[in-house]
C-alpha cells in the first residue's frame, strides 16, 4: 500500500515530537514534510529538534530538511502543532490551498464550522467539514481541531452517561507538565511544588466540553445544555493529566450501572478498526488508589481512558477519577485518529479509499 | 520563668519528631519525657529516633532516655502523636490520671466530649472541658484533640465566611507525602506520579469540618449543618495541603468582600498573644498562581493559613485554594497552640498563671 | 512449540514482577508457578502481588495459585527474585533437586563455583555449570547468578575495552530508586533530595566487577587484577542507574578508537540470537548531556547499555558516563537472557533444542 | 548605627532575589538601589521581580524603583547577580568609578588581581585590593569575586587538610537547579531524571579551587599544585550541591585525625565575628547516609559546609562527600560575608569602622 504524505507544523516542539514519533511506522500516513520556525529551517531535523522524547528521533525523520513556515506544502494531509499566534492564518490558509489539516492548536477551535473532533464521542461532527466547504469555498481542503488535553478525558467519560442526562459538572485537574510544552515549567517550580493555576486552561474546559457532546443538526453544533466549573492545577508529573469529577445527572442510575456502562461502551464503526483506535476506548479500575498518571497513561499505547474511584458525591451525586496520556491521546494521538477517520470518510482526495478498505 | 514539664507520646515517629522540634526553645514548655515503642525504650532518644527533618534531633531532646507506652508518666502535660489503635485507651487513661492530653491522633476526635479545637476557630469549645470533667470524674486530666491535617486550611478559610451561611462544600486536595508519617509513601509511588486517594482523610474532611464549625451550648457540640463533598489525592511534595475549595452561601457577597473579611480576621484574646499564634492567621495572595506549598508553607513559622484565586463558582458561586502547613499548622503546631490557649485558660494546673500573665 | 515450564521465587516483589512482565508472551518460557511468601500463598497471584508496574499484571500471570516457598516446584526452570536470607538456601536446594535457577539474589552470587553471568561479556563463565554439577554431585540442577544491577553497564562499557588493560576503575553510581524494591525507599526521603549512600553497594561494586571480567580456566574464575573505587548514591529516579566512570589503562587509545570500539561490539553467538539479547548491547550517545535515565533506559526494551561524554581524566586518563535500566538489563531482563543462553547451550534438561534451532 | 547603603545588579534574578533575602534585616548593610534589565528597569521591584523564593518579596525593598543597567549609582558597596556578558564591563566600570564590587558572576573571577574570597579559606587574598588599586589606578573601588558554587564546598573541606599536602583530587558532583538561575532547567528535564553534565562547571572545578588554595605573595596569587578531575551532574533537588570527593594527600593521616582536623577547625580573626559567618565553618555528621541536600543544605543559616562518610578510597586513599547550600555559602552569601571581610578590613570607605568595631 502506498502511503499518504503528510506535513508537520511545529515539528521541532514538543507536540511535533510526538506527532513524528507516533507516525513512525504508521501504516497509513507518512511524514515528508517537517515544518518550523525560522531559526530551524534549512536544517535537518536531527539537528534543529533538540529531541526531548525517549531515545533518538526516528531515522526516517531525522533526515528532513525542516521547511519555514510560510513555505509551500504539498503534502494533502497536514498536521498543526503551532503555537496559537502562528496557528489562526496559517491553518486557514492551508485549508484554503486544498490541505487537509488537523490541529492540536487552540486558535481555531471554537470557529463554528470547525468539529472539536474526538472520534469515538461526536464523530458525526466531522459533517462540519461540507458546511465548511460550501461556506468557505474550499475545494478538498479542511480544518480539523482536537480539543484541549485536559477535556478529552473529562469527555470520554461522560458521553456513555449521555442517555442520563448530564446538568452540573465540577472538574479538578491535576495536570502533567508536558501539557506546557519544552522548556515550559521551570523545575524550579516543580520540585516539592504544585501549581494552582493553569493558564488558559479553566476556560477551554467550562466550553469546548460543551461543544464536544454537542449535537450537529447538518448545519452547525447546537452545544450540550450543562454547567461546568473548572479548577486546573498543574503536578510534578511528566505525562498524564487526571482529573477528579462531580457529575450531576437528571436520572438516578445505580454505581454499578454506570461502570457496566463505561466497560460495555464501544465507537461505532468504522472507529474500532482505526490504526489508532485502542481496542476499548475506556477502563474501569477497581483498585481504590487508581488511575494514576504513571501507572495507566500508557493504557490502550497511551489512547485509552482509565476511570477510578466511582462513588457517591453528597453535592452532585457522582464522583470519580479520569485519566489519560495529554500528549497522545490529548493531543498528537487524537489528530492522527482525526485524520485517520477523516481519511476513511472520504474526505482527504489522496487517501486511496480501496487500499484502505483492504487494510480495514 | 519555671517551664511546665512535657512528655510526648509516639516522640520517635514523624509528627513526634516535630514536636521536639517545635518546643525547642518554647517559651512556657519544656519536653522532659519521650515515650516510645517497645523497641525504643531505654535507649537514648538520638539513637531511638532516626531523624527526618533538618538538621539533627535538638541536644536537650537527644540525650532523653525513651520510655515505654505503658511507663508513668510525671508530666502535667501529654502531647500524643501515637498510631490511632494505640491512642484510643492509652490517652484515656492518662486523662483519667490526671494529664491534660494535647493529641493529634485521630482515635478519640469524634468522641462528644473532646473538643476538637482550633483555637481561631472554636476557642469556646475549650468548655467541653468541663463537660469532660464532670461527666468522667477527672480530676485535673482532659483530653483535647486537633483535627485531620487537611480539614484545618479549610475550616480556617471558612471561619470568617459563616457569617454569609455556609450551606455546601465541595473540597478536593492535593496533599503532601507528610500526611503519611514516615516511611509512608513509597518512592515508587511518588516520583513522577500522583495518588488518586488517601485512605480514611475524605470522611474525616465530611465529619471534623462540621463539629469544629459547630456551636458548644454548654453541654456538647452542635455540629454544623453544611453538606460536605471531599476528594483527597496526593503529591509529590514534602509539607503543605492544598485545597481547592468550592463553597456555596446563602448570602452572595462580593469577592471583594470576601478578601476583606479574611485579611481583617483576627482571633479573639487570648489567642494572638500566645507563643505560637501567628501573627496574623490567614494572609491572601494576590498572584493568580498562589498558593503554593513550598513557596507557602512556611508562612507564620508554618501556623498562617494562605488563601488564593478567590473568582466564582458556576456551580457553587465561590471558589479558591487554601494551603497550609500540615505537620506544623496541620498537627504538632496546632497541639502546641491548643495546649498553650488551655494552660492561660486554667486548665493545666501545673501552669503558673501569674508568671504566664507577665509573659504575656 | 511447547513452551519450557518456568517457576518464579519471589514472584510478588518488585523484582519477582518484572519477571512476570517481561515473561509475558516469552517465545520460549511460559510462567506456570509463581512462588512467594507465606502471607501470600493459596491466594490468586493478581490478589497477592500489589503490582507496582504500569497497567495491571498480565491474564497469563493473574490466576496463577501462589506457592508458598517450601512448596515442591515442576518447572525444570527457576527464577530467583528472593530476598537475600531465603535465597542462601533455598536457591540450593532447588538446584540440587535439579532445577536450572537463574537468580538476582546477591546470596549465592560470590560462590567459586557459581557464575555472575552476562552473556555478553562473559559467556564461557557458563562452564562452571560442570564443575558445579561435578564437584556438587547435582543432576541436570544448576545455580547462575546475575551480577549487582550498578554493576552491569559498568561492566558492560569496559569489555571492549578489557583489550587495553585496565588498571584502576573510579566509579560514582547515581542510582534509580526501584533498585531498593518496593516499598523500598521513603518518598520523604526521596522528594528534593538525594542519599549518599547505598546500603551494600558500593562493596558488590568492588568485587563482582572483578570476578565478572575474570577468566574461566576450566575449574574456577580468575578474577581481574584490576583496583575499583566505588561511592554509590540514590537519586529521585524510578528506573535507570547512572554511574560515573573513570578508568586508567595500560594503552593509551584515542577517544575515537574507544568510541569505534564500543559502537563495533558485538557478543559471540549464539548471543545475538537470543530471544532477550538487544540488538547491539552498546549505544555510544553523541550529545553532551546523555545518557539520562529517564530517556535511555528503555533503549534496546531496556537492555541496552548507552553510553555517554568520554573525555580525559587528569588523573585517570579516561571518563565517561554509562547508562541501563536497572530492573531489565540489571536484574530480571539479565536472568532471563542467562537462561536462554543455557538453555541454547544444552543446560536445560526440558528444553527442547531442535525446536529451538529452528526459532533461532 | 547608620547602616552602609548598597546596590543589587541583576536584582530581579534568582540570586539577586537572594541577596535580597540575605540583606533584610542585615545589622550593617541596607539595599537602597536594585538594577535590572531594560523591561524592568523603571518598574516597583515587586512588579518587575517574578518573585521565585519562599514567601514574598521584603517590604523595604519591594518599593525600590528598579535601576536600568548603565544608570549611575551612589551606593558605595554594590553586590553583582549579572549574567556573565552583563558583568565583564559594568563590574569594572564600577569599580573605577569608586565603587566596592562584590561579584557571584564568572565573568572577571580568573583576572589575576581579582580575589576569589572565600573568608575562612583565603581571607589574605584581599590583599589583591591593593595591587588592583595600584596597577588600575582605582580610587576607592574595587572587584572581589566568590568562586563557583559547586567549588565552593570542596574548597572548604579541603582547607584544614593543605597541612598534609593535596595531590590529586577527583570530584563527581550532584548539583541542585537552582544553580541555573530561573526559569533554568526545564521541568520535562528534571522529573524522575538526571543530566550528566552542566555547562562550564567542570572546567571551573578544574582551575578556581587552584586559585582558592592558592597563597598571595603580595603581588598575586600562586595557584596550588594540584591536579583535578571533575564531573559534574544535575539532580531534582532544588538548592543543595553534594560532591562525591576523592582525594590524595602526600601524607597518611588516620581517618580519625582527618574528622578531628574538620572538627577543630575556625576561621580565623575577625571571621568568626563577622554577622554572616557560621558559627562552625564545617560539621561533620556521623550517619552513614549524611550530608544530604533538604536535611542539610541549611545548617547554619546556609553558611556551614557538611562533610560525611569519610573512609578510604583504594585509589587515591581518601574519599567522602560534602555540601553547602549553592545559592546561600555558594551565592550571595559568600558575596556578603566577602563584603563585611572588606568593610571591616577597611577597603569600604563609607564604612564607619567605629561603629563597626563596636558592633563587634
Amino acid at each position: 500500500m502506498q502511503k499518504l504524505d503528510v506535513a508537520i507544523l511545529g515539528a521541532t516542539g514538543a507536540v511535533g515530537q510526538r506527532f513524528i514519533q507516533l507516525l513512525e511506522g504508521h501504516p497509513w500516513f507518512r511524514v515528508c514534510e517537517v515544518v518550523g520556525s525560522h531559526r530551524s529551517a534549512g536544517k535537518p531535523y536531527a539537528e534543529a529538534a533538540r529531541w526531548i522524547l525517549n531515545d533518538n528521533p526516528p531515522a526516517s525523520a531525522a533526515g528532513l530538511t525542516v521547511k519555514a513556515l510560510d513555505d509551500p506544502l504539498q503534502s494533502p494531509l497536514v498536521f498543526s502543532a503551532l503555537p496559537k499566534e502562528a496557528a489562526i492564518t496559517r491553518e486557514l490558509a492551508l485549508a484554503e490551498a486544498g490541505h487537509v489539516v488537523c490541529t492540536n492548536a487552540s486558535a481555531n477551535r471554537m470557529l463554528a464550522d470547525v468539529p472539536l473532533l474526538l472520534p469515538e464521542v461526536n464523530a458525526e461532527h466531522l459533517g462540519l467539514l461540507d458546511v465548511q466547504r460550501r461556506k468557505r469555498g474550499w475545494n478538498g481542503g479542511a480544518l480539523i481541531a482536537n480539543s484541549n488535553c485536559t477535556v478529552m478525558p473529562v469527555v470520554m467519560a461522560l458521553k456513555p452517561l449521555t442517555k442520563y442526562g448530564i446538568r452540573r459538572l465540577h472538574l479538578v485537574s491535576e495536570q502533567a507538565v508536558s501539557g506546557a510544552g519544552y522548556p515550559g515549567l521551570s523545575s524550579m517550580d516543580m520540585i516539592d511544588n504544585i501549581l494552582p493555576y493553569v493558564p488558559g486552561d479553566e476556560s477551554k474546559m467550562e466550553t469546548e466540553s460543551l461543544k464536544m457532546l454537542g449535537s450537529f443538526d447538518g448545519d452547525g453544533i447546537r452545544a450540550l445544555d450543562m454547567v461546568v466549573s473548572a479548577t486546573c492545577t498543574r503536578v510534578p508529573v511528566i505525562d498524564g493529566h487526571l482529573i477528579n469529577i462531580s457529575v450531576e445527572l437528571d436520572e438516578g442510575p445505580a454505581l454499578a450501572s454506570i461502570i457496566d456502562d463505561w466497560v460495555a461502551w464501544r465507537a461505532a464503526d468504522p472507529i474500532p478498526a482505526l490504526p489508532s483506535a485502542p481496542a476499548y476506548p475506556l477502563q474501569y479500575l477497581d483498585q481504590v488508589d487508581r488511575p494514576q498518571p504513571r501507572r495507566d497513561r500508557d493504557a490502550g499505547h497511551g489512547m485509552q481512558t482509565s476511570i477510578g474511584r466511582l462513588r457517591e458525591c453528597p453535592i452532585l451525586g457522582y464522583k470519580f477519577a479520569a485519566l489519560s496520556h495529554n500528549t497522545v491521546r490529548g493531543a498528537a494521538g487524537c489528530s492522527i485518529l482525526n485524520a485517520e477517520l477523516a481519511a476513511v470518510e472520504g474526505y482527504i482526495e489522496g487517501f486511496h479509499a480501496v487500499e484502505t478498505a483492504q487494510a480495514l
